[in-house]
């Protein structure tokens, strides 16, 4: 009867944890029992610690790829005079260069924040490393956030222009560069994105006391 | 004698709290030192209140003087043909369009986070309202910053181009629309700067149990 209970238990964490957090769950205070509760909420965390290791890895492609597909766009134009050649790069545009910077600064913490993420994978209960990447989350999050805009808001320029100030769209000279560009800018995207679910399954999984 | 401490205690809260968080203070379990214990606390977390209060309505003024300075930027060029004249206006430019909406939107959530911020001052010891405050606050401060990435990355393109790929800087023909633009992306990277700073102190007051 024990044995059998038990590996119920196992099957349904999160029932279980939510019948204890509506009150529901009749209240047993023998050690083993408790022990058992312990194991049941630390399964449940584990899972959203797996989770997020692997959300870590993809938002580690996205912000290496976004700043690797940005730093390599280049593109000169096949006419030049005597003197002058036109050239469109992202060292040219401060914007793109901090784009590149500042992705290449969220891949390089993403990398060093993956065994923090493994250490909750095998401490579930541990609530130290949670709230740390939690808070250099919130920080990477505000940096991918600023890059993405600041990089959305120069190509949507290059594509569109200003018409009516009669400011032109270079994306009409420079087409193969404003398609790479385009890329590195939702590539970011996608790391903003990774980074919002982060930080609500770090929140959540902090909040459950079991 | 008790009068006498008492009131040096309302003094230097501060010094109380910190000497408590050092385990140098004596602690002393009578009913009634705890209840001061309790007061010197509540009196440096309302400090913390006041601090949050006046910052909010800094950025109140940031954020809506922000929205006001870009929505009214709008210059005309003194020529024009036949068919056409140049206008340079904050609607052409959806980066311009979207600066203005979410700077209204923050300056909004900042007047209606305000009774909130009256209820921590009242209610020092409130967590609930401090929370919902610091998860807010933080949704606040990632669209205001990219507002104001997104406006930054357009005025310095405005105001420099980009010579090498012949991509034209118009602050040359509209002077006064680029100083007034730059003036509301300022305005916008000082509501990011207290943004932050109420963030901080928020996690502060939340972190300390006295």
């Amino acid at each position: 009867m024990t044995n059998g209970e038990s590996s119920m238990a196992i099957e349904v964490p999160e029932e279980q944890a939510r019948r204890e957090a509506k009150g529901k769950a009749p209240l047993l205070i023998a050690g083993g029992t408790r022990k058992h509760q312990r194991a049941a909420g630390g399964g449940w965390k584990k899972g959203v610690a797996i989770i997020d290791f692997i959300l870590r890895l993809g938002a580690t492609a996205a912000a290496l790829g976004a700043a690797a597909s940005m730093g390599t766009s280049d593109e000169t134009l096949p006419f030049f005079t005597q003197f002058f050649q036109f050239q469109a790069s992202y060292d040219d545009l401060p914007t793109f260069t901090f784009f590149v910077i500042a992705m290449a600064i969220v891949g390089g913490y993403l990398v060093l924040s993956l065994p923090f993420s493994i250490v909750t994978i095998v401490r579930p209960r541990a609530t130290g490393p949670r709230v740390l990447l939690l808070a250099l989350d919130t920080v990477a999050l505000t940096l991918t956030t600023s890059a993405a805009a600041a990089g959305a808001a120069i190509v949507y320029l290059a594509h569109n222009g200003d018409p009516s100030a009669n400011w032109l769209a270079i994306c009409q000279q420079y087409g193969d560069f404003c398609q790479e560009v385009s890329g590195a800018v939702v590539s970011s995207f996608v790391a903003v994105a990774i980074f919002m679910s982060l930080i609500v399954f770090s929140a959540f999984a902090l909040r459950k006391r079991h």
